[in-house]
């Protein structure tokens, strides 16, 4: 047996996430469906964790075990003759059977996209949240340094999470702005099921001047997911790479 | 009666270009029949020209003239209410009676996109043209700089183009790296049919070792299509801005 990392880039638009589910097509399914084409045999993909519905990536990692003996050129060029246009693997490695993509994981880094301007933008729908009001840059940096470190991030999950510690470590959270966009990016050792997406959906509202940006603290201790602010949408989303 | 300018943006991804045809769905035709349901009488756009299937763009420019005394807000917001979410109005103003979107028009800017990379991007698929083989940036730039000026472009434009004369001016021609993409942006005084593909496909050829830089010369000379390099494919494409 061998273990084979994958480096995975995808387009969540047309997609119902990254995982298997029974209603919709996800990233996961289609390429263990190639890979079980390519090997002809099952195979079971384990990944650094999920991505939802909409949601894009420039480096999933995934791996799984087989003990067919193809070369590694196989796991890439060739699953990408296979996979539709909008997934792609990057890389593929060997690694150790004992690698876990998920236990292993050091840090993430992800990347949240605001499009800031009075009209939606065709270009940029897809990848990025559409805000009309000027959002306050400096207002929106000064919140952000308030979630680097460890803290209890209860206030800033999904209300369905199932993850039993609710304590995790930011590395940096940095607000830029890149012509008409605001680009979030959130480096830490872990997250909570849709932790991104509130931490951009308070940023934005203490943008907007809705809420102060020394409330962070507050909201963090409080553990009150109804005070943190909205769950920015989706398609904003990114994962942009997994540290190992 | 009174005529409107606007300027659009728009995904071509999923149209037969810009200009209203028998098959197929464009660019023209949606936008002349969300106004003809606004104004409640047939609407005629006139465009600074044409783009291609799957062809985007910034800063399209169109105008129309009617007798209705709506607020300007109606032509943007208004109307990107009635657009799909891939075709909007970034704004509309009050234009001459006189003005004529092509004729006026004195100089356009162009951007292709190439993503320079060993595998395919799921995330760049629709917005550049994929190459394999590392471009060579500075044998491009030199390429580049060739195309500057006035010169008869009878050998980077399209078989079935009309146009009477084939002298255009091009005031610049730049050629970057960022990242994983070479950024090709070309301004100039008018355009042929398919020019700016044939010529970033002609600067990719050059970057690929296959054409000497030095060759453009010549190749403007021969006004030989046949001698230029490929069309490069649409999707790379963008219509930035329009100058008058």
């Amino acid at each position: 047996m061998r273990q084979i990392k994958l480096i995975i880039e995808y387009d969540g638009t047309n997609y119902s996430g990254w995982q298997v589910q029974p209603n919709g097509i996800t990233i996961q399914q289609l390429i263990e469906a190639s890979l079980a084409t390519m090997l002809g045999e099952p195979v079971k993909l384990h990944s650094s964790g999920r991505t939802d519905a909409g949601v894009h990536a420039l480096g999933m990692v995934a791996a799984f075990k087989t003990g067919k003996l193809l070369p590694l050129r196989a796991f890439s060029d060739g699953l990408n003759a296979l996979l539709p246009n909008d997934i792609a693997i990057r890389d593929a490695v060997e690694a150790p059977l004992s690698f876990n993509p998920r236990a292993d994981a050091k840090s993430k880094h992800y990347r949240y996209t605001i499009y800031n301007a009075v009209r939606r933008s065709p270009l940029a729908r897809l990848s990025s949240w559409h805000l009309r009001g000027a959002l306050d840059i400096e207002r929106m940096q000064a919140a952000a340094s308030h979630f680097v470190g460890e803290h209890d991030f209860a206030a800033f999950r999904a209300s369905n999470c199932a993850a039993k510690t609710t304590v995790r470590r930011l590395f940096s959270v940095s607000v830029a702005k890149d012509g008409e966009s605001v680009i979030i990016d959130v480096h830490g050792s872990g997250f909570l099921k849709n932790m991104v997406r509130i931490i951009a959906g308070t940023l934005a509202e203490v943008g907007q001047g809705k809420k102060n940006p020394d409330a962070v603290p507050g909201l963090l201790v409080s553990g009150d997911r109804a005070a943190s602010g909205i769950t920015a949408p989706p398609q904003g989303l990114c994962l942009v790479e997994v540290f190992y």
